[in-house]
């Protein structure tokens, strides 16, 4: 189902390009997206820090996790909250994805608007307004919807809403853990859940099982979630509490969705049961936490082995060295303001001086020490050759909190020169 | 100087407002900004989470630290990279300010589209694009700008630029610390860069000194460090370094103003001095570490005596109780993506239920015990009432890094209806 093209209203090569990271039009001003395609960050063309999207590791990640949900027999919802971004999304679907997973309304009203007519939100639907926000698409009837409940409270709050509205909302009923985020906890609260929703047959529809396996961190605990949101899966379509023949089975963040394709694959042969896997980080990857689950997957998944390379970091920062003020220092014109710092500061990767015929790679003793709002704090020995004006690459550790940062993000070749514009709606 | 308002181009009543923390418009579209006024957020009208700004505590905030800026001679550019909004910048500007201090050339050139003439950049201008930008501004001649300079190799190559662009760039020369951020650590760096900017006498023009006391954490530190630059400014006077009769003096952000006011307030008397102090986190203050520094300029500076109470947090968020797994624990829907997390996590400290007569305060032992992406945590006792669907209110530790977050913000009376719509762009 890929995006249709109304996103073509918001988006024109004669839109003036506004905020940071983008190349100077004439004079200085807010350059035209149309003049975007070519800027060269290695020749000062791109003001600075930069977020990049390297277009060969994009659609190397795309084409490996095609691979690898079709290995499972899976489907894939790629958690669009980590991008937030029309363009990506499209890219995501054009490689085969059922739909876009996102978390609020207004994230749904944002993608909506730019052509997405197939969302699961992996989240609890609570407040008025977000309510309202989600019926009014409803009117659509292109519109597939579906979103999360964990209370019977919930469902009566909704139940009552839509009814008023005379629309029907589909959900799943969302499997939590004891100490976790959210999610029913037992069998008396899977009850409560269904038996209310069951009251509101005209306006709600329990159309699957959902669980986030992300808040545990042992791999012993995560399958033991999966199999009792798979039983619950299965005792509730035995009890014909579903409204729809074919019922959804949703679970996997970007840490952990092998388990969970190791889990469901048998159950996603059963023509009864549609099985939806919700990575979303995988498209940009990082050099942080996911490079690590990175590491494991590949020790362990026989699929990820016979893919041989895994993911490749493809979000990146290029920053400028604004200062030398003491051996050993150098202040670089990037902080809290341009990318995530919340799982591990940006790591120097590259290095370039004007003249370089190509970037080389940093010295491997080269790193952030701290970082501030605008400012990062680069630690290096007192006679490394780093001057004001030098251009440093970055990799990032989690994607979702560096993307936050950006209005646009420039989709480069190899040779950094840009491709394209990619939008983000935050 | 008031802002211009050209302003206009770029938001009316008829502008369709996109993202988070609006309310609906017909049908749950995207709301007109000519429908913001008067929408309630207790009544379930905006979407939430949603960040209000409290207009009686900004216009408190204004007042107060324009009494303190007069009190003490000292005129003020507020640092406008923490809420980068042309309706707060034209705010602060209508209470006195003398322009407003910025960080980077895309966000002098936002804030120069939305009409704003007046710029300090605290910072070094290193690579070309962003060069290029200021470059072109520098075509009005009713646009007045400086930025820092702290090498010799920066001045270098911004002398060049400038003369091949026929433009000259004003320089506050910035003086640092050892162990610090940027800026001249010694008497031999300030020497090597005056003398390169006096080699470019067409192309670079200094015009002052600056420095950021806020790298250090102790108040003897900070002394020193802001006689060392007076008396650099001093030196510069008399050897007739500076290309304008009147040198620009400037220190100050948001936790240690009280101190450079002190410092700076004897100097500022002479007609030869402007000086400039940069706080930017008073519009909004915080409930973390302003409120900190808050009440140590309350018992120790004699002007904040007088003026009694201190600034009041005007930047808060409302978020929703969207799941009530277990005891002792709610999951709320706000995370990492609606507030600052870095120095402090956001406060619980009202609560509102459908049907109230209106907000009541948070008990006390309410915390937030983790925050993700998009879900906080909060700890509160067993028996506890609060319910899926209750409303929080939450005070905020760190405003810039809660701003970049929201592309608009609500500002609201004290009955939480809304009075107008904030943008932001960063």
């Amino acid at each position: 189902m890929p995006l249709t093209h109304n996103d073509n209203l918001f988006q024109s090569s004669a839109t003036r390009l506004i905020g940071k990271g983008l190349g100077a039009g004439a004079a200085g001003s807010e350059p035209l997206e149309a003049d975007a395609a070519g800027w060269r960050i290695l020749e000062g063309e791109v003001s600075l820090p930069v977020a990049v999207l390297r277009d060969s590791a994009l659609q190397h990640n795309l084409a490996w996790m095609r691979r690898f949900m079709d290995a499972y027999g899976v489907e894939l919802a790629p958690h669009g909250k980590t991008t937030m971004s029309p363009e990506l999304f499209a890219m995501q679907l054009d490689a085969g994805a059922w739909g876009i997973t996102l978390a609020t309304a207004p994230q749904v009203r944002d993608a909506y608007r730019h052509g997405l007519r197939r969302v699961l939100v992996a989240n609890q639907l609570v407040d008025r307004a977000n309510m309202a926000i989600v019926s009014g698409l409803l009117a659509d009837p292109d519109f597939e919807f579906c979103c999360l409940v964990d209370s019977a409270a919930n469902a009566q709050a909704l139940g009552a809403f839509f009814a008023a509205q005379g629309r029907r909302l589909r959900l799943l009923l969302e499997i939590g853990v004891a100490g976790g985020r959210t999610g029913v906890r037992d069998e008396a609260q899977v009850r409560e859940v269904v038996d209310a929703i069951a009251q509101w047959p005209q306006s709600l529809a329990l159309v699957g099982v959902e669980t986030y396996e992300g808040v545990l961190k042992d791999e012993a605990g995560i399958r033991a979630l999966l199999r009792r949101t798979l039983a619950t899966l299965q005792a509730l379509r035995v009890e014909g509490a579903f409204a729809e023949p074919r019922a959804l089975l949703s679970g996997a963040g970007s840490a952990w969705y092998d388990v969970v394709a190791e889990e469901f694959a048998e159950v996603a042969r059963d023509p009864g049961v549609r099985v939806l896997l919700r990575p979303g980080c995988y498209l940009t990857h990082d050099a942080g936490a996911y490079r690590e689950a990175d590491a494991r997957i590949h020790a362990s998944n026989p699929v990820a082995r016979q893919l041989a390379e895994g993911l490749r970091p493809a979000l990146q920062l290029w920053a400028c060295v604004q200062s030398r003020p003491e051996p050993g220092r150098a202040i670089v014109g990037l902080g809290k303001r341009d990318a995530a710092f919340d799982a591990g500061l940006p790591l120097p990767v590259l290095r370039y001086r004007e003249g370089d015929a190509a970037p080389q790679p940093a010295p491997a003793h080269w790193r952030l020490a701290a970082i501030m709002d605008q400012h990062a704090f680069l630690e290096l020995a007192d006679d490394d050759d780093l001057r004001v004006g030098d251009l440093l690459c970055f990799d990032i550790c989690h994607p979702c909190l560096t993307f936050d940062k950006w209005r646009h993000l420039l989709r480069v070749d190899d040779a950094w020169r840009v491709t394209g514009v990619v939008r983000t709606y935050f």
